[in-house]
């Protein structure tokens, strides 16, 4: 696919919404562009006033090669719809978010602009950085603390225990805690991380946590509140922010308000859960240490997640102060067979979190299909497995690793150029935007494989990594993936940071993540720019970064690969990411990428 | 693209789904086919359990050539998604309600299985006769009615007005009413029409009665309520049905509710409407004589769609006793703005129809894209415009018409078997099997242009008659098109049906239509059969229409074309609508359709 450049762009960017954040009533322009050699007779908006399609004539302008066309689009519904029609002749295609399309699709894929307070500029503009508390770092504080009842000691460096049947693995314990993060606050600001995500630090008897005991305190094993404040503390007055992690969907069986309903028929915390008259009660996938809470009764939903005083909102103040939440298992909150209040449960969220907090952030966790849960007054953006991880898995994987999407049956697929970037497209649609924009591009997460072993190759590694800082949506890196840590599963992720052993760690991987992060905060382009396509083969993705402030060419090879011409007039400069990266040849009209010995990532900037 | 009946399928057909209409927290044996010799290692069913995916691996048979795939599904939610996840070497398909797809698609187009009530047989099993009253005849009563005020009077014989610019477009008035109707039941029978949907019947002050002056009576002009009874029971004496047609999404400017709110603010009826301060209020699409309602008042609610003293309730019994209604405007009602309401209003006017009939049927009027009102608990179909309509137009456009689908700004563009094809199974996958089943294939309505108009002559509308009577869905004509009335706009569609000139009339297609009728009534396979694509071309479309109770095989071409395999073993007889269709010539495994020279429509039953 090459001439992917003439072909007729809009997405979600300043370059073709005159207001990415409107109000509802507010009227925004927006532009479509075109070739001037493409022979279109006229475009239309089309928009969906209360589900009714209305169409608008675009007016054109020429700008050398580019056609502009424009209309003003009404923000009538608090989500409002759009494409654009495109005639040439007696053919019509329409233009939507997941691209050119020769048919009338659904509306799912079309354009979207949302009159909701957009994500804040730290979310959109930061690197988060996942801490796995246990596998992170022990201060000295650790050695002091008791080993819990339930666990298993294990010494730092020991094999982590990761198959799902081994009882070992959930209680295998490795005693990191919240001060061992703050004194290492260092290594994350050498990558160039802004965004301090920690899983869950409720108490709760596991590693990992998401069974919380209570919602009330920090678990003293990992230092408890004041631990949890020093970090906090630490994290802020590095201009840099901290985000939680909640199950809103369930509770561990030992939670006080699982305790007393388990305990007492009576007990008005019954209501909180699902119990069968057998005593039996609804849980998570089947574990029973993980019942299910009832969203459907307001008494929880005070609790959990509206207002100030719920769990929600005591952690979004001092002396947490947590910037936003990560809500663990979104998808399922507030579903259970005939009840859906999955998206009320969303909206309270992120009610109580602005009520309290000038700009905070709610993500909500979705493995396969967030779509109809973000582009409203619910999760800013999601943990973008299906947009981002996936396909990306699916393009590098190696051939020879063993290593799954989480929840799958089988090994990823592998595929080629073309089809992982209509998955990236057809992802974009879906979620729209600015969804898109707030989601989180991961390569692997503590649920997952980590990248390195996906891929087989630090070669490969840093193309990921470069695709994970050059699409739109906030990186987010899984403690340890810039050092190179494997893990086949998400269980065997979550190995301990060798800080004993840096001559173990691939400083090459850090430095491209380091160097990456440091082009993202540089380059308007790569955080808050469009995307056009520009190239794609099997083994080639290139794409455009289109901002005002400056454009930025993303060319990713996962192989070798011949030299190509971008149908593009520029006066490019480098800027890449690898060293030794030769400048883009401009000959006339034509640019050429030059060829690439092996995978790769390279970045230009473009006059 | 032949060798499409080897491609794995599934489809919400008996042959595929143990229980078409299941009940929540049932089972369900769900089955996906292959070709024994294409080379599956494995499949696995992915339901979303509470939003969460979960895999099920399939058990295999095989039958001749037939490789059966087969889990059961627990219907979990009130609309269970699921597809197949089918895996070759490393490379990996989805089968979901649009077909097979190469890559993580969204939820949207997954196979669907709901546990509320499907429609009722009568109206997946029947044929819709739609009638326009003041354009479809004149009772000897209609002689001593006066002329209304507000109306032009027409002779019967008059050349419709129909630009929209015209003010007599909307009061042009020929003066049709209920008896009429009556009078000509039998030619409703002759076409082998038995569901008798006529437009609004309420006195409003236009021809077409969108625009009500009160729900409370049958305009007398058409004979009153006492005309309405005599139509109602002649219908259900003939063991026919009658479907109603209320505008939930406005009334008229002269509507006895709207006239006490804008003369009284202190009225009870204006919560009704969206008055602004300045005295304006909401209308439909600008205009003010059309004042859209507000269901987001309670008592507004009551009034029009809730229980048995509602607009919706009171017409579902006797003396007036539709037995459902068409609603229109669906997709904007209790949507304005910020407001959207419009699941909470189908609920209601689907549990007033079920409080009230045993089996009533409630049909909502969108159209581009119902996909998001109708697989729940609201709406059982849709007129489908999208999934129907506009792709048999695209396909079978004269290059001189000047039509156009409604509402848009350009012609109809004209496309190629595999994009329709494409735009078929796009939709069937957005709706789901059962919305499709119980929606409505039109090729035109008291809306938009006359089919004879949009594709030019009697050959090629026989074709679009064929695909109407054998696709999934339900046919409903427009009084009139069968016997090859033209009409450029939906204004001009609305021509009074030419009884003194029964000489015009195009009989051959009249015969088509009443044939097509017979065939699929007797025809389990075209009722309730699945559907298979089985050849496709630039010019052709064929599909099976598969039932354990007999297939057949349906080949349209919109123009000349040879001969062609079909790799499938059959012992088929001729079913065709067409005189002189020769047999399938059957040699050993290969089974050739005919060449044909022109636009046709055959139907082959299939042993």
């Amino acid at each position: 696919m090459s001439a992917l450049l003439r072909l007729p762009h809009h997405d979600g960017s300043s370059t073709y919404v005159g207001e990415e954040a409107p109000r509802l009533g507010e009227s925004v322009t927006v532009r479509m562009r075109s070739h001037v050699d493409d022979p279109i007779d006229d475009v239309w908006l089309r928009t969906t006033y209360d589900a009714e399609p209305v169409y608008v004539a675009l007016s054109r302008t020429t700008d050398g090669d580019t056609t502009w066309w424009s209309a003003d689009l009404l923000i009538h519904n608090p989500v409002t719809h759009y494409r654009f029609l495109i005639a040439r002749g007696d053919t019509q295609q329409w233009l939507t978010g997941r691209g050119l399309v020769d048919l009338d699709i659904p509306d799912a894929a079309d354009f979207k602009l949302t009159s909701y307070a957009p994500a804040p500029d730290w979310a959109l503009d930061g690197v988060v950085y996942q801490i796995f508390p246990d596998r992170f770092a022990r201060s000295a504080a650790a050695d002091a603390q008791p080993t819990p009842s339930w666990a298993v000691p294990a010494n730092w460096d020991d094999t982590v225990v990761f198959e799902g049947s081994d009882p070992r693995t959930p209680v295998q314990y490795f005693g990191g805690d919240l001060d061992g993060i703050t004194e290492h606050l260092d290594h994350v600001a050498r990558i160039g991380a802004d965004i301090v995500y920690t899983t869950p630090v409720f108490p709760g008897e596991s590693n990992h946590r998401y069974n919380a005991t209570t919602f009330d305190q920090v678990d003293p094993l990992l230092g408890g509140d004041a631990a949890y404040e020093r970090l906090s503390s630490a994290v802020h007055a590095r201009g840099w922010r901290i985000l939680g992690d909640l199950t809103t969907n369930h509770t561990g069986d030992t939670h006080e308000w699982f305790r007393s309903a388990a305990a007492d028929p009576e007990s008005e915390r019954c209501s909180f859960y699902y119990f069968n008259a057998d005593g039996s009660y609804a849980n998570w996938m089947g574990h029973g240490t993980l019942p299910k809470v009832n969203h459907g009764d307001p008494d929880l939903r005070a609790a959990m997640v509206e207002g100030p005083t719920s769990v929600v909102g005591r952690w979004l103040t001092p002396p947490y102060d947590v910037d936003g939440w990560r809500i663990d298992v979104a998808n399922m909150t507030g579903r259970l067979g005939a009840l859906d209040v999955a998206h009320e449960v969303a909206r309270s969220v992120r009610r109580t979190a602005e009520e309290l907090r000038d700009d905070p952030l709610v993500i909500g966790e979705h493995n396969h299909d967030a779509s109809g849960d973000v582009d409203g007054d619910g999760w800013h953006g999601t943990m973008n497995y299906s947009g981002f991880s996936w396909p990306v898995w699916s393009w590098l994987r190696s051939p020879n690793t063993s290593a799954r999407a989480f929840g799958r049956p089988v090994q990823v697929p592998r595929r080629s150029g073309p089809a992982v970037v209509d998955a990236f497209r057809t992802w974009q649609g879906a979620l729209g935007w600015q969804a898109t924009s707030a989601s989180w591009n991961i390569l692997g997460s503590h649920d997952s494989a980590r990248i390195r072993t996906m891929v087989g190759s630090p070669e490969v590694h840093r193309v990921a990594a470069g695709l994970q800082f050059t699409m739109p949506g906030v990186p987010m890196l899984f403690a340890g993936d810039e050092i190179g840590l494997e893990g086949v599963n998400g269980e065997d992720a979550r190995r301990p940071m060798p800080w004993d052993s840096e001559q173990s760690w691939d400083t090459a991987t850090l430095d491209t993540y380091a160097s990456l992060a440091r082009l993202r905060r540089a380059r308007a382009a790569l955080r808050r720019g469009g995307q056009r396509w520009a190239y794609v083969d099997d083994d080639t993705i290139a794409f455009v970064r289109e901002h005002l402030d400056g454009s930025v060419l993303v060319v990713a090879r996962r192989a070798a690969g011949p030299a190509f011409d971008l149908d593009l007039l520029v006066d490019s400069h480098l800027l890449g990411t690898e060293s030794g990266v030769p400048a883009l040849a401009v000959d006339g009209s034509r640019c050429v990428v030059p060829a690439a010995t092996g995978p790769r990532l390279d970045i230009w900037a473009l006059a």
